[in-house]
């Protein structure tokens, strides 16, 4: 472990400081670490699920005054001014600056949450629930919201539907949490037939499929009006296509590396749609915050101190963690 | 050329009874003759873009009368009671009956429009504008609402927006007569650079765009707001999903026999949106015909007697044809 000192930008008027208290560990900032998506800038710090209190606040800011719990997502800045921006899509915005490893509005590399201090313009925080989990609450920053957004945008949020979800990882979890809120049946589809117990009897959700079971998988072929798929390894798409009613929707949230093999006719036939999703905007991020202190939907985390970090990192690349970890950084991270 | 007598069912309460004058050829007639698609059922008759004259009408027809001229499309049947019916998208209902090779209401197989005479609950028949061309008005039974139904369900269709057409033919061309109607710019992805001039010259296209031409796609990046794929044989998906703006859309109507390869990561990042179309339902059917009568839109024809279909056939594998055959049905087809 290395300990990096670093300058952040001083609070400007629209600015915040925020004094971190947790940090999650999101599967990208193992991919930006070992620079697998080779646009790592080092020294590199990682972290975009970040919980803390604001210890200082510019003289426009509004929403946040001092001792407030905030949240800090992926997002840290986008041009404010463009059609994504004015609609709320800030993830879609051409410019937008992302927590670390990206060019702030100053023309410094952002740096950021396994750290003490963040600073960001008010617009991109959200403000966290009362009595809201600082700990549990902040994957929801990454993993929930890039589930939220797409739940909500392609109406896959509607009581009584069918949704599937490929994947019980950090995002797959949470994505069956925020189905049953909505008041749907959830089917969990895996490749590990250990989840079963996991997802119907810790997670709640309806029904669990094995994605290798052809029987199985045959059996729930048209049942599901939608799917949000977390899966970031290379797999069959053809299968989950299957499963979707007509004119169903399935969600790509998770990246695979390598192109996956797409037969257009069954896309076709039933009138289908593939879409991929990245995160949210801040106005819905907020709004899934809110959702999820009404509805107590957390992350199941394991919560672990700095020193266990790197540790951590090689537990996750092996899948071994339920179902997210968060840095305890307030506790454990050494004020420089 | 093989003359088959068959019988149609009787003229039922709800049916019409149509003389055939004109159908177009559409590349689905070629794939059932040949069973590419391991479902042809012999004898076959294709045919599923037919205009004709009423002759007989049932007694609870309401719609049309002795002398209308109608089209009649894919469709002939579905349930007409589940929910993809009620929201008038037939095509999607699980129990349609297309216009041949199909299973019908009385249990016997649907023969199609190269024949004499056709018989068809009033349901599945759309009337035609006054004046508008008998001929050349075919092919928009299949090929005009096969792209103009995705142009409208996915909102491609507001004046200023860019559209993108992959591929000119049968449907690609009436693609982009829509395109110019909606107000839109529009632009031509072809990989044969002869078609330049037909595409801008005689269609009306604003752009063309060679596939192969990696700094013209590298230019147009991220300039479509959606893009109309008709293209039916095995082609690199990622050139077009980089033609798409963020949140972009790419319908794919034709459809490739192999597996495409699918990159997940650019879909992710901006939010784009792939997915499949299949003709329409026949509300939006009538609207289509309405639409393309009040804008003067048909398609390019190349008008045929019945003795010239097999070389029709031919000449449609080589993709030799400006850009649908139409058959005279009417005064080349003995009657029976």
């Amino acid at each position: 472990m290395l300990t990096l000192f670093f300058a952040l930008r001083g609070n400007g008027d629209n600015d915040i400081t925020i004094k971190i208290l947790y940090c999650g560990i999101c599967h990208s900032d193992l991919h930006s670490i070992k620079n697998e998506w080779k646009d790592s800038v080092y020294p590199l710090v990682p972290g975009h699920e970040i919980v803390g209190t604001v210890t200082e606040a510019g003289s426009n800011v509004r929403k946040f005054k001092n001792g407030d719990n905030v949240g800090v997502g992926c997002l840290v800045g986008s041009c404010r001014s463009c059609e994504k921006c004015v609609r709320h899509k800030e993830n879609y915005c051409p410019n937008l600056v992302f927590a670390y490893n990206s060019i702030d509005v100053d023309g410094k590399i952002t740096y950021g949450g396994y750290s003490n201090t963040i600073v960001v313009d008010e617009h991109f925080a959200v403000k966290f629930p009362e009595n809201f989990p600082l700990d549990a609450g902040a994957p929801l920053l990454c993993a929930g919201i890039t589930v939220f957004s797409p739940m909500r945008t392609y109406e896959l949020n509607r009581a009584g539907m069918h949704v599937g979800v490929v994947g019980l990882g950090g995002l797959g979890h949470v994505a069956v949490k925020f189905g049953k809120a909505f008041g749907m049946k959830v089917t969990v589809i895996s490749s590990s037939p250990w989840k079963k117990e996991e997802a119907i009897g810790r997670l709640g959700a309806d029904y669990f499929l094995i994605s290798s079971d052809a029987e199985q998988m045959k059996a729930a072929k048209g049942t599901m009006d939608g799917i949000i798929n977390t899966v970031s390894a290379k797999h069959a798409l053809l299968p989950l296509i299957l499963l979707l009613k007509s004119e169903g929707k399935m969600i790509m949230v998770g990246a695979p590396e390598h192109p996956l093999e797409l037969p257009a006719l069954p896309l076709l036939l039933e009138g289908k749609i593939l879409a991929g999703s990245c995160i949210g905007g801040m106005k819905e991020t907020q709004e899934m915050i809110d959702f999820a202190g009404e509805h107590n939907i957390v992350a199941d985390i394991e919560l672990i101190g700095v020193d266990y970090v790197n540790r951590a990192m090689e537990r996750l690349e092996k899948g071994d963690v339920r179902y997210r970890f968060v840095i305890d950084v307030g506790n454990t991270l050494a004020a420089a």
